[in-house]
This record gives structure tokens, C-alpha cells and sequence, in this order.
């Protein structure tokens, strides 16, 4: 099948880049001494997952417990789940941390480790743990430098309901940057301050055996992970426009993209309208502190071999994209019925706008993959 | 059951309020001698409509053919798709107007007439339209100053394969406004533009039907639809606390809600971390020209009976919420494990990231109701 027949908005996965970016960051961290627990975030899909997974050790990052669930069932055995555990789903963590080998969970709050402690007394079950830390991010996560943090760290380690595992981090701060310098930096940052970390945590008695980093900019371009045990990046299986521009990747690297029909021509505005609108593309404002005319998308051919940088999806409503030109438009390419083919800023969000991508090798359609949603 | 036992994030649709907003939408258009066709977009749930369609004629407005085919299948017999429609749809389009008494679609180019001609002209099919016509939201739709836009209804009335049923618009720019007084400048303006362009088409031996117009914000405020025939609001049903920062409502009229789980608590920091993000709320910026302050939705309690302006969502990354205190947080206030109660900027983008909504009074939930997505 030829993408003409697919109903748009349609979400794209190009199988060639995918398994490109899989193979690549799997060569990347075996070439660095690194374990690689991919991400599953971006695409929540399972036939992906096994792609990334290549290589490795098959141990995977999930940011909900639906993809625990859909990752388990699947037969993935070895599962951290990275967001602070709220403390209302611990029976759920259990019961995933007992059907697997490993389920680990993150918290960074003395709240959080009460409950699990209060739950694990009652029950039995013991919970595979990470101390969650800030690297600079400044979301969520202990602060380094504190000593309140090597004192959790030590009741955690010492809890006999607890089997600790280490310390892990997001360095989110890398997507701020603007370009490949500034990622390295941030790279080398993540890496000092997670190292550093655990060192003084052994000092201290702790035992730490896993130091746990990741983000998609920092490890696309690092070249020193000593000390760093295991990576999570998700992102880089699909990147996107927001990661091409800032400069984790080229948008020849960019595996997902979104399909739309021009429905509209108005010559006096410049303008075309598409039907992809915030239910399609997400509305990620994008990489702005690097390219304020970034709009909500890069344009690519719908064979996916090159760049239409002429045009800009510079508006959304819920279903409408309107489509400026950066020139004048030549309005017969672009007739009322034809394709456009735009690979969003945000390919985590945009992807979890479809309940299904279609797989494709430049415009051809081999296949339909579903991901899971939901919490 | 009561919201504690409710995992997170979940979606709260509030009965009572619903309720109120219907009955008084209702009642204003038939005060106002207008019908009511109302949108289905921000719910597109089938419960919500036939509360929406109690004391008018039955019709609805709909954004995709997705939401088309369910609420056929749900006995609605008088759709209108209410999206230019694409020409690789209109297989579709004919098939749901032949199930129902009458399935309009709306265009505003020559192309998509000349699709429909060929395709009703091979298949016998007749199709039902409405010229598009922008009253000033410059989104779509025919310019109504220029002679070009008459000729071209006159060409849509004249065809043998269409049931040219009049001309329809959005006055979408009613969402820059900042007050009341502009909303009712903006309603003025979307009636007078309409039915002064119903009126040259009279003049120029177009019969058109129907005058449709229809924003939530005009139509919450406007106390004059002399010569309009159908209105098609659709947030009313929910409103959301970007309707509340213009004026449209206020927000106890807000019926939907999100309700999070504090996962994190970071005095040093002023702020709480919650477990919804981006996939929860969607990343609608909101009133930021009426209130720069807004972050991404307005905090109620948990009952649904009080504002609670003192907390702010002011970053959400994919899972993770980020709310900090306009003055200082008292901690003790927001346990980890405690959950709030958030009305999201745009309750038809958030709406749509949930695949149920939990029908509350306060804070009892009372029933789970499925909208549909997709296209």
C-alpha cells in the first residue's frame, strides 16, 4: 500500500530510521561501557521496544504503569518505572515488582518511603528502589550536594524492606540548549555530578551499584560515560524537529511524522490549511529559544528523503494546521487533496495523539503498530 | 465511590455543572429565537450530547468523521461535519449521508465542489453544504466583501448534485478577547457579517436556509441573533478557565477537571510535582494575553466548590506537573499522597487525552462515560 490511501491525519514511522537510531545508540553505549535501558515513552509501542532492546540486555524504562503492564505482558522482564512512585499505586508496583524479575521504582521524598516500608511490613514484598537526583534539571530529585540526601540514601540502603539499586537522573536540562557544544557540556555535567554522587554515597557506607543517567541530546552526543553504569534514552528511537534543531540529530533522523491533505488554499494569506491540527501534532511550542520560526513542525517529502524547509506550520486549532509559506507559495504543488508529510517538534506527545502508527519505507506502507495509552 | 479511590490522572466531568450549562445554553438560544445545533467536539462523548440536544431539534456539529460515525450509530439523525472537507473523505461523507436524514458538509474552495460534483455525478449521490465564510477569524472560509465569494455560493446553489443548505462560520477570534464587552463586539460583528452576506446572496438569487455561526464565547454573551438561524457552541458544555479568563464564564460554570496525585513536595523550591503532565493536560498555553499569570489551568477543591488561586501549573513536562505557589506553600497542606483538583486552560484539547471521564457530584464519582477519538 502507498501512503495515498491512508486516512490522514495519519502518524508515520519510518521502519529504515528506526532501526537506524536503534542500532546506533545500542552501538553507541556498548562502544561507551554502558548498559542501555532504552525509554519506551516516546512510542509505548512493543514491536519498537524489541527493536531497541537489540544488544542490550533487555531491560527497559517506562514512564507510566500501563506501559509496565502492556511491556510485562509482552515478556520484557526487567522494568524501571521512572516517575516518583505516588504512593497510591504501590499496590500495582507490587504486584508488577512480583511478576517480574525486576521491578524497579524512584522516589525522592521520606513520605514515599514510608509507605513502602508500612506496605512491605504488612505484605512481605520487597521494592527494587533508585534514589531519584536532581543533576541540574531541577524537576525532581535530591540535591547532590546536600548531606540530607547521602542520609536518605544510607535509610534507604539500609532498609530491610528495600533492595536499593543507586541513583538515577534526567539531565531534561539539555533540551535548553542550542547546540552541540552546549549538549556536551551538559553531558559532561550529568555524568560529574551522578559519579561524584555515588562516590561520596560509597564513602559513606552506601553501597550503589548502579548509577543510572539519560537523556536523548546528552547521550546522542557524549563521549565519556566512566563511572555511569546504565543509560535511558527514549526519545532518539523516532527524534523529532525539536532534537534536530537544538542538535542531537540531523531531521534525516527523524523516524516519526504526521501525514495531512491540504483541505484549503487562501493565495491572499500565503496560506494553506491542513486537516492535522493540536489533536494530531500536540501543541509542543518546540525548540524557540533556537529557532523562534520554528513553528510546530519540520516538512519533509512524503517520501521522506528531503527537507521542504519553504513551508511552516506556523498555527493550530483542534483539527485545522495552518500552513504559512517563509516565500511565496507556489500554490499548484500543493493542491486541495494532496499530502503533506511534517515531522512534529514533540515526537513523545505527537505519538500519543494515535492509537496507531503505520509503518512505512519512504511511502510505502508494510505494516500497523499500536501503542498503549493511558495510565 | 469517592475521588480518593480514583487512579490518577483522572478525568472529572462534573454533573451538576453540566447540567446547568446545558439547560441554559438551551434556554438562551430559544430565548434568543435561534436553534441550537450544538458541537460535540470537546466531549465526543454520546451522554453529553443528548444532554446538549434537550429542547432543540436534535442536530449536532461534529470535528471528524470519527465523531460522525459514532454519534450516527447513536441515533443522531442530523449531523454536520463541520471541517472543510477533505476529498479523500468523501466516500465517507457519502455513506453517512446515506444513513441519516441529513449529513452536511461544509467547503469553501472550488476543488473540493468539483470532487464533490465528479463523485455525485458517477454515484448519483447528493450531497448536503454549506459555504464556509470568515466573519473575521481569517482561519477558513470565503471572504464575504469580495464578489468571487457570491459567485461562488451561486455556483454551490445552482448545482444539481448539492442541497445548498447556506453559509456557516466560526468566529474564532473571540478567543483574543480579554472582556465581555469585546466578546459582544465580536458576536456583533459574526451576525452582522453573516447576515449581511446572506442577505447579497438573497439579493443575488441564492435561497439560502441557513445562517449558522457559533463560538462559545459569542454565544455565551450575544443578546442579538436577528436573521441567524442555528448557533454551534460547543466548550459550554465544559468551559474551561481560558472561557473563564475572557469573560465567556466563570469558573464554577467549569465541568471538567483533572485530578492529580502530589508526588513530590520541594520546599527549597516553593513547589509540589504532581503526576499529571503534558499527556494529561495537553500543552494549550491558555489566556497568556489576558493573563500572563495563567500557567495551565486554575486549581478548585477537590469538592469542586472553591477556587484555589494560591497554587499555580506553571510547567508540565510529558507526566510530570510542576506547581508552585504564588506566595509561599504551606507544605502541610499538599501531603505527598494528597490529590488536587485542576480545570485545565482548554477542556477539548485535555478531554481528549483521556479514554473515559469519571462523572462526579462533588466528590462522589457516579459513572464512567467513553468519548471516541481519532479520525
Amino acid at each position: 500500500m502507498k501512503l495515498r490511501a491512508l486516512k490522514t491525519p495519519a502518524a508515520l514511522v519510518d521502519l529504515d530510521v528506526v532501526e537506524r537510531n536503534t542500532t546506533h545508540m545500542a552501538e553507541r553505549m556498548a562502544r561507551l561501557g554502558c548498559r542501555l535501558r532504552p525509554h519506551v515513552k516516546t512510542h509505548k509501542c512493543v514491536e519498537i521496544a524489541r527493536l531497541q532492546v537489540r544488544g542490550h540486555f533487555g531491560g527497559i524504562t517506562v514512564s507510566t504503569l500501563a506501559e509496565a503492564r502492556l511491556f510485562a505482558a509482552a515478556g520484557f522482564r526487567d522494568i524501571t518505572y521512572a516517575f516518583p512512585l505516588p504512593i497510591n499505586r504501590i499496590e500495582e508496583a507490587a504486584s508488577l515488582g512480583s511478576q517480574l524479575d525486576r521491578f524497579s521504582v524512584l522516589l525522592d521524598h521520606p513520605a514515599t518511603l514510608h509507605e513502602l516500608e508500612t506496605h512491605s511490613h504488612r505484605t512481605g514484598v520487597r521494592f527494587s528502589v533508585f534514589l531519584k537526583v536532581d543533576c541540574g534539571y531541577h524537576r525532581v530529585g535530591v540535591d547532590p550536594d546536600r548531606d540530607e540526601s547521602v542520609w536518605f540514601a544510607a535509610k534507604l540502603s539500609q532498609s530491610p524492606h528495600l533492595d536499593f539499586r543507586g541513583i538515577l537522573t534526567h539531565a531534561g536540562q539539555s533540551y535548553r540548549c542550542r547546540t552541540l557544544e552546549e549538549i556536551s557540556r551538559v553531558a559532561g555535567q550529568e555524568r560529574e555530578v551522578m559519579v561524584a554522587f555515588a562516590n561520596r554515597l560509597r564513602q559513606a557506607g552506601v553501597r550503589v551499584d548502579e548509577v543510572s543517567v539519560g537523556s536523548t541530546p546528552t547521550m546522542s552526543v557524549t563521549q565519556d560515560l566512566e563511572g555511569v553504569t546504565e543509560a535511558r534514552p527514549g526519545n532518539y528511537v523516532f527524534y523529532d524537529a525539536f532534537q534536530a534543531s537544538i542538535g542531537s540529530c540531523s531531521l534525516s533522523d527523524c523516524a516519526f511524522s504526521v501525514l495531512v491533505t491540504v483541505v484549503g488554499q487562501y493565495p491572499d494569506r500565503n496560506k494553506l490549511v491542513v486537516d492535522g491540527g493540536s489533536l494530531a501534532f500536540s501543541l509542543d511550542p518546540g525548540p524557540r529559544h533556537a529557532d523562534p520560526e520554528c513553528g510546530y513542525g519540520s516538512f519533509i517529502t512524503t517520501d521522506g528523503r528531503r527537507p521542504m524547509p519553504e513551508l511552516r506550520l506556523v498555527s493550530m486549532s483542534q483539527e485545522h494546521g495552518q500552513i504559512y509559506g517563509r516565500g511565496p507559495i507556489d500554490f499548484e504543488r500543493y493542491p486541495v487533496g494532496s499530502q503533506l508529510r511534517i515531522v512534529p517538534n514533540h515526537s513523545c506527545l505527537a505519538a500519543a495523539m494515535f492509537d496507531r502508527y503505520h509503518v512505512v519505507r519512504e511511502d510505502h506502507v508494510l505494516d500497523e503498530w499500536s501503542p498503549i495509552r493511558g495510565w
